[in-house]
């Protein structure tokens, strides 16, 4: 390729280390579309003649159809996807596919393709966590009155609504795609026609090429396009971000699938047995979709080291962007999966779980509550007041709602008879109708404003 | 504040581990505007009096100014920057302070606080970073044709001008102020009025409280917006991306500040010298720069690590958000504001620029371009006859444009006396007219471009 | 100190980021130890004079004393700690102060201060260590027999005790503590004497200086000794992996403080109450702790990033080395020492976990095991025909052991009655004998080797 | 292998989440080996008959001979290495294979395996390594005279010697090397015996077993030895820090090799041309061995993080375990290769090194030592009157040994003659005699020491 000035070969270690056709390959797709827009234009501008283009856009063709039938070769003499299919096309019509190369470097060929390939990630992305949303929405739904106990510090706090419990998810996925969304308007410029990192004196079009391969226009600055991995690291933060989301609902079901917890059963098709214990029903999936959400921090965090204190323009540690990108990617694709089919498939136990939100004194703030309202004492007072209450059922090893009035009133003569009304799980759920509130009646508002939100 | 039912106090080092004050005493302004909204809506909806309402403005009036004078306690026994103003309220204004804290929990209190603080961070980032764009157009227009040598791998690649090289950093700064847009954007909603996690049934006006503190509206999940960092990750993420570009130009300061180099000289405002060698001038500033970009990623690893795996709702580790956050603003501040002044006061060194420039056969492509247009060539076979001509030159230690025609032409007889028009570094730059590219005309069109969309 | 060239002073910005004194103040102590010793091997090599030396020494002293005394001022215009003691000795003893820095620089100076901190910092870790081993070894004695269900996957897998449990984390801290003692070891030979970078022609003894710093020598490389620091690192990664080691038992506290699991209850000491909610008691400590890990693991990743790409020798952004460093070895102490006072005052709830241990099935492995020994079944056949145990057990809502033998047989008739002495927890539990198992009798019995080692 | 409770199987995406088989086959090697020791083990101790034993050993070397010839398929319904060697087992010896698993599970077995993996990858980093440093000293040897600046802040600070400058790359390979050999001593201990958490009733032998595989002994702990993953982190810690080291040479490299410096010219074997640019020679590998370093931290984090908060005993999160630590591997182990071929290929251009030592007033210190050592005048008053010399030679144009005596009389009266004999770079160099200083003589006495320190 660059044969005219060395008079030897490289090293093997060096040609190990230098070919990204092992991982690069991935790109094949979009380096044969970027290949096809660029020849077009060459040929619309008169950079090549109309029967070269041809020639070319229809070698292109036959090289997508060998890659499409037999996948592409890991050869490490042709060291990545754009000599691969450079010397492929020179197979398939000869010599002018040389002329192919006027015009643009591998340093705006990789920036197009690369971003490309993420473009398309983002999309199938997308694609799964509005799935994952539909799942989360159906389970909502279907449990918008299931009483739970909501933990802070996972101690026992108030009690929430299954349902709501699920909400919780659907907006962090809706921040998610938010934040996919924006990565991908900002990615959508393109790098093809930056050549080298200074631009070409060739009269190409690059609106044309850009619109081509469905980008909003060209990049504005040649340097800045060939050095720019921005959009690869927009693409992990936000991958990372869902991971991290993701991670928190897994250890939610590994928590609500333990014994002591007991919340959630698993179903066959998402649980694993142990080799030696025949007992066991491992939340496995679970498990790993919070391990992965290390990893996945580890890709971005792998690729933001590799472009720290980089001199412009393009350098060869840019290489390693893509194995990052691609381990994420598919990282996060199961993990979208993986949740998804758990959370459809999960038998919820809620009659453990209202069991567990009656025990743990979980209306206390309800009683504070209603000292405040009824008796209208400071709530710090009433706090305190009801502090002495709880102390007095646990003493007696009795929930709130079965002390006896002589009981509460000995704690504070102004408690009567209506205190009952709020200390009950359902009453205390009921009760929660701020907007944005666990209230039965809330949650269903909030589903129901989801769905309308995702019609198209 | 938990004293009805905790016989004994905490642990000395239990204090001592479990206190923000030391660090989230930096919220204080956040914390009074947030319950002034609060304390004017109570007030509004009937929740509590009107004269109560007043006291409690008054008295937070008195806090605030409080703080202003003497700075904010480090008193450990109100462990947060909201204990410390409540009990400060209470000093103030008697027992009515008590009332401040119906219908709201520390929870989705300090969840708002930082949301502003964040909020407010991004702004002062945001007009950080307009300052130096503003500095780069300066920079580039006066060197809109000033040439030099552009790199990949830093070796000479093909002349650009310097305008050109700045105008990249312009670009990337503009997709960091869109990054923080995204982030201000996804974060301005109030979780004020989540209560602890479960929403409140006191009858609260949430639309109002927003209005007040300038957010688009409420959170619309209880649990979700007492459980949710994605905000503060969501600015650690961009202050990171901005900090990789400031390592970038950095890096290249400290290259052309070199004697090798010698692309720029520091004024002596940022530069030191050495305490053992009398000679040196060191471009500390941009070292420091260029350093932080991994304390602020460390940042933001930091904060992901925290957040990864943690149930619904709130968790005491999340405590640990605001150190990384305090500590990336403070770096990230500081850098922009040096690389600012740095850009502003260098004194380019053009002449060594041009010298560089012209010495390394960077116009290379040129004659490649060149055999393909006037020759018709194909570019692979352009390129290797030019690889031929470099070796000729490089072995005679002569620049390719002082190759004489006759070793031109024996090199390849298609090339005649012409190419001489392309083998100058002045008229390969300005060749170089494609869209993005590095022509001096284009170059001024991009700075008049980006002048225009900096109107107000 | 470099105004022989300098016509103008640094820029404000500069002043700020270039400052470090702010936290390298902490260094104090050890820049007077390291001044004193290199102050008397000048006088004791010649190099200044007995009573320059001398007078030195004295006022080394006395600015020792007023650090002690007054604390170091964040006096910017001094930059560093180098800087503030130089000029706090020169007000003290007058111009032969000027001689104290014959044949040192500050790139040997900080890198020997830095070394010193460090290694103190080792020893106190090391120290807080040995007492967190002491403790779990008290608590592990108590509960050798105490049964609890042994999970994996957070599924009861087979019966341990605590005192096993407990056991497994004096084993992480020992290698902890063998991690920070390599890294002492690896850290403790001395720079000073390296200058700036290159050694020095004056006559120093730098054998006599690491004595009397008890070092172990003197660093072999001066282009190394001040550019290397991975003393910090080393130290950042063991006390990571320290940090994680506490992360995984704050889980577990945090985990058994549930109200589902109740495993544990904090004293009060060690929880903290709500603002909201009257009834909690919150293991904040043990959130901290686990949190912190995600701090910890920031400053270790944010020490590499800084030191990526670094040029040989000294470069500024070397001075990001320290921030990360005290903030981690102040977390870790923190944390260290709320898990041992967390440990040391828990009511372990040793009813309830054997409750749990009962529940689970989690002797069915030793049901296998028994048909293997007694019926000499393959193991995966018998793995298979427990299985169907456990799934009649499932169905009937009763534990194995209460299974009828009419039940097992029908399973297997390979079954009789002495599968019952193997079905419950205790003689499961007592039948772990193999080295490193479970068996009360092998818990002591590595209590007591532990104990033995650590005789002085 | 759990079917007898599992009415149905794993979905799709389970099955793909789940199954480690395409990565943990490369540890089949480890897991026969293990096999190996445990059938010879129980065999040894009666708990499987002589005949048993003898089987499935003969078995266990069919199925590797089978590994060997054919690799091991990706067959995810087996879905990890050990369910894929017990099927291989099976088919080959029958039913008696399931003998093998008795007192063992995969918890165990996995462990043994990796550690053993990782063993092995440290067996042959340390070869590496070695290999590197013996490149080091035969270049350092040949240039242990030759004269090159000595930077910090990469501005030309001191003169130094190349070998002085590659000998400080041996020291920071000696410190990594002594990294993996505490690792190798930490991990040194099997787990193999403590079953899937608690060890086992079976009357096993975990000293032959460790005996047979090289460990020291057996772990000591059974839920501590299949929880951790200690040994996996302290390699990537190792791995971490030694690729920065890489990183800084390789930074070196490049900028060495670019046109400003010159200072090294890269043989074609290690060089890469460009696509478009014909005049290039690239630092590819430089260039990569660069970015890796970032790969790697991202290995090292991701594991760190993937075990952050794990709950005793094994957790699948920790199946994450192995994809990094052999992504770091493969890119370490490239890296060394790619380094030690660069440094043994390199040709230095000690010419360019000179005349940059000579152009940047690098013996300005030895002036100002001077006057300290023939004037007795205090070095901060030396430092001081050096600056003004600098100053008035970088007015002139001129170096500092081309200042005339009477300007230097001008700036201070005490300056003789005798000045010049210690201002050029050879007489500079040639003085710095202090141990580990960078004068030729104390150069050759390093390499002599560390030939010295390396023979068997």
């Amino acid at each position: 390729m660059w044969g005219g000035r060395f008079a030897e070969g490289p090293a093997a270690v060096m040609r190990e280390i230098n070919a990204s056709i092992p991982f690069d390959k991935r790109l094949w797709r979009q380096d044969v579309a970027g290949s096809k827009a660029h020849a077009a234009m060459l040929g619309a501008q008169g950079i090549i003649s109309p029967e070269d283009a041809a020639a070319i856009l229809a070698g292109l063709e036959t090289v997508a159809a060998g890659y499409e039938a037999n996948g592409v070769a890991d050869d490490l003499a042709l060291e990545d996807i754009h000599m691969q299919t450079e010397a492929r096309l020179a197979e398939a019509i000869g010599p002018v596919a040389g002329r192919l190369h006027t015009a643009r470097s591998r340093n705006d060929q990789v920036a197009t393709d690369f971003r490309l390939w993420v473009r398309d990630a983002i999309d199938e992305t997308d694609s799964a966590l509005a799935a994952f949303q539909e799942a989360l929405l159906t389970r909502a739904e279907e449990h918008a009155a299931s009483v739970m106990p909501g933990f802070t510090h996972l101690q026992s706090a108030q009690p929430v609504t299954l349902g709501h419990h699920l909400m919780a998810y659907y907006e962090m996925i809706a921040r998610d795609r938010s934040r996919f969304a924006d990565a991908r308007a900002r990615l959508n410029l393109c790098p093809l026609g930056s050549a080298a990192l200074a631009g070409t004196g060739f009269p190409i079009d690059r609106t044309m090429t850009a619109a081509a391969l469905g980008f909003d226009g060209p990049t504005r600055n040649s340097l800045d396009a060939v050095s720019d991995r921005d959009f690869a690291i927009d693409y992990l933060a936000a991958a990372a971000q869902c991971a991290l989301h993701l991670s928190r609902l897994a250890e939610e079901f590994v928590l609500w699938a333990s014994q002591p917890f007991g919340f959630v059963s698993l179903s066959d098709q998402w649980s694993t047995g142990s080799s030696i214990m025949p007992q066991k029903r491992n939340p496995d999936a679970a498990e790993l979709v919070r391990g992965h959400s290390g990893r996945i921090i580890g890709c971005l965090t792998a690729l933001m080291i590799t472009m720290k204190g980089l001199p412009l323009a393009y350098s060869k540690d840019m290489q390693d962007d893509k194995p990052p990108v691609f381990e994420a990617s598919d990282l996060l694709g199961l993990s979208i999966a993986a949740m998804t089919g758990m959370v459809s498939s999960a038998t919820f136990r809620t009659d453990r779980m209202r069991g567990a939100a009656e025990a743990g004194f979980a209306t206390a703030t309800d009683l504070a509550d209603w000292l405040v309202r009824v008796a209208n004492i400071p709530f710090r007072e009433a706090h305190h007041i009801t502090g002495h209450a709880v102390k007095r059922a646990e003493t007696l090893g009795v929930a709130l709602d079965t002390l006896s009035l002589d009981d509460l009133k000995s704690i504070d003569a102004r408690i009567d008879e209506r205190v009952y009304d709020v200390l009950g799980v359902d009453a205390s759920v009921a009760g929660r109708t701020s907007f944005g509130g666990t209230a039965p009646a809330r949650v269903r508002a909030a589903i129901a404003v989801a769905r309308e939100g995702r019609k198209p």
